[in-house]
């Protein structure tokens, strides 16, 4: 007997390798709420879960893509049309935004979460706003025992930064955002220099 | 650089090992939709996520405890009013029930699936009718990886057991059901006998 998909379930599960390798160089690493992450000069992506520290390695950062938790059939019909894939060449800058919730967050039921999350917070609504600028992949850790709830990684090209800027404002802004106790910001651009 | 919780978020996280130890004896392993697991004698219940198989395992489940994902606020309070812990000692038999959903529930929106977990398939007030006779503790697994989506372990004691199979058969009748695309039903005696 073998333990099954010791890496994750195959083709969700990422790992964010803060250290001295990988494709995206940090430009920036700021604590927004509670402790910062350990000082790294770079990014790794890679596809699976890492089950120890690769070299060189300062910290690790896992999670796997699932189904939404939220959305419903027209938002998810508005998203589809409107997002684009990861990995476009022309978005050379990227956010790796780990968060983590408030137990008070994850003892409110379904119907209360969905009620602060878009009712109250337009979650989903602004999100859709910055559409096509911003591509975006949300990870879930939570119930992997990580330190971060949730990872979100986006992607967007230089002349859409400030755009950027105006949506993770409004999301701290937000109803929601009270749940939030504690997120990192990193950005990052992509290449060698 | 140490990766977080190797055996899972504290507390939450369980492993149930197919072999010949462990408290609870197999009277009966059926496989209701799908293969069937490999036999075995005992299940052990393990309070971690185990990383390796033990000595013996013939086969491992491994599940979170996590947030409901559907209840309401009145739903949960009617269940945490009723709902008695596991443990209890007249509670001498207990069934394993790990289901996978199939690819066309996932695609689901949140909606959806509540409509159809609830609104179609009472699976909620079904399962209220049966509080406090039958205790249980839901895993869930799809986002480890695993062979199955989620986990249930149920403990009644031998006066309810005919309650329980209604139980089961209500849930099994439901729409909800016809997304099950795997389901084994493992049937357990505490005690050495």
């Amino acid at each position: 007997v073998t333990l099954q998909s010791p890496s994750g379930p195959a083709g969700r599960a990422f790992s964010f390798v803060g250290g001295t390798d990988g494709t995206w160089r940090i430009t920036r690493s700021s604590a927004v709420i509670g402790a910062a992450l350990p000082e790294a000069s770079r990014v790794d992506v890679i596809e699976s879960m890492v089950a120890s520290p690769p070299p060189g390695a300062l910290w690790v950062l896992r999670g796997v893509t699932s189904n939404e938790r939220y959305v419903t059939r027209p938002e998810r019909q508005l998203l589809v049309a409107r997002q684009p894939p990861l990995g476009r060449p022309e978005a050379a800058c990227a956010a790796l935004i780990p968060i983590r919730k408030s137990a008070s967050w994850w003892d409110l039921t379904q119907d209360e979460r969905r009620e602060i999350l878009e009712t109250r917070s337009e979650h989903i609504k602004i999100g859709l706003r910055y559409l096509p600028a911003v591509a975006r992949r949300l990870h879930h850790s939570r119930d992997l025992g990580e330190p971060f709830d949730f990872i979100t990684w986006f992607e967007y090209s230089p002349e859409h930064a400030m755009r950027f800027e105006e949506l993770v404002g409004h999301l701290r802004a937000s109803e929601e955002w009270k749940y939030v106790d504690r997120e990192v910001d990193v950005r990052l651009v992509r290449g060698a220099l």
